[in-house]
């Protein structure tokens, strides 16, 4: 009985700071960033000011947080990529179709992590974090590409991180656009084509269409 | 005698305007698009608050006068690709190289202008300028291409127009991490080089190395 005392502790640990990462990311993403305070995401919670405090002693903390959980997903999307054969229909799946798709539904989330990366320009401890994510994902693309070339299905024409650098700089621009002017101004899904023809144009897989 | 002194008078306002602008564009590219107030335009002039608030009512206005002022020459720099022949060369040095350049100087305007573009987002006037902006850009880029298909120098792959949505994402995109993480962590210098093989691949200019 002892023995399990504590891991009924750590359960309702675990599941108290998933509830305030859950109410943290509807706040972020109803209101923004900037304009998102403590107050509004312990409202939205519903638990007292100290037991939110216990687990994010800000909203930076909190808004790693909330980006830290999807990006479990992401990566695990990514990883699927890896062991998939040929790999470019999977990158096309598992990549391109959901960036296209977040461009159409996820204004207001696209708006709320620019915002974030904005304020991070004082903080040291704020810029490690978005200079290591920026790096796993370059990381993460890069391994993608050396995995294709490897296996013989792609031969590229610049370098694995040089194309994995420029496609996170095409996203990122498109995500800006979308969320300055909107999806339909700056034709979204035309400039999603373009981003896939410079992936065939330099990965150059074999067999894709 | 009496024909002069209006004309005076409409210099004495032009200088003045022009004065503020330059002020203003020191402080927003010191210290950022939300944290400069209008005070702080005001002891960089030197003027009283009265006589600035004459020409801007406010921020906003005052930062989109200081881009509306720089595009002045980012426009007559297009303009000149229009007249080059041939127009591969001159477009290199014309918007590449001075991206290039933008990158490695001018971090703090990068990121003056993406605060800007933020906050535009709860404000039709601001976003009816960010959207003009933004075509005028697309639609001189697209002439650009236009014209060397024209003269029989490019022969693309992709639509004109989605070359040049596409080339502006991938630069705000580079821009971003420029301001988010800087500009050796991304590498901008080499993706401004997979953004030129993106142009030299889909726009195919005869006689490019």
């Amino acid at each position: 009985m002892i023995t399990l005392a504590p891991k009924v502790t750590e359960e309702h640990k675990r599941q108290r700071r998933a509830d305030i990462i859950a109410a943290a990311k509807t706040v972020f993403y109803r209101i923004g960033y900037l304009k998102t305070t403590m107050q509004d995401v312990i409202d939205e919670v519903g638990l007292s000011r100290g037991a939110v405090y216990d687990y994010f002693g800000n909203k930076s903390e909190l808004f790693r947080a909330v980006v830290d959980a999807q990006d479990v997903s992401v990566f695990k999307l990514y990883d699927d990529i890896l062991q998939a054969r040929p790999i470019w229909p999977a990158l096309v799946e598992n990549i391109l179709d959901p960036f296209e798709r977040y461009n159409e539904n996820a204004p207001l989330e696209i708006g709320a992590h620019i915002e974030f990366v904005l304020e991070t320009r004082d903080d040291n401890e704020r810029l490690t974090w978005v200079v290591e994510r920026y790096q796993r994902f370059v990381t993460s693309f890069t391994e993608i590409f050396q995995t294709g070339i490897s296996i013989g299905e792609f031969a590229p024409l610049l370098p694995a991180d040089v194309i994995a650098r420029f496609t996170l700089s095409a996203m990122d621009g498109i995500h800006m656009g979308v969320m300055a002017a909107g999806v339909n101004v700056i034709e979204a899904a035309a400039q999603t084509g373009a981003l896939r023809k410079f992936l065939l144009d330099n990965l150059r897989p074999l067999q894709a269409e």
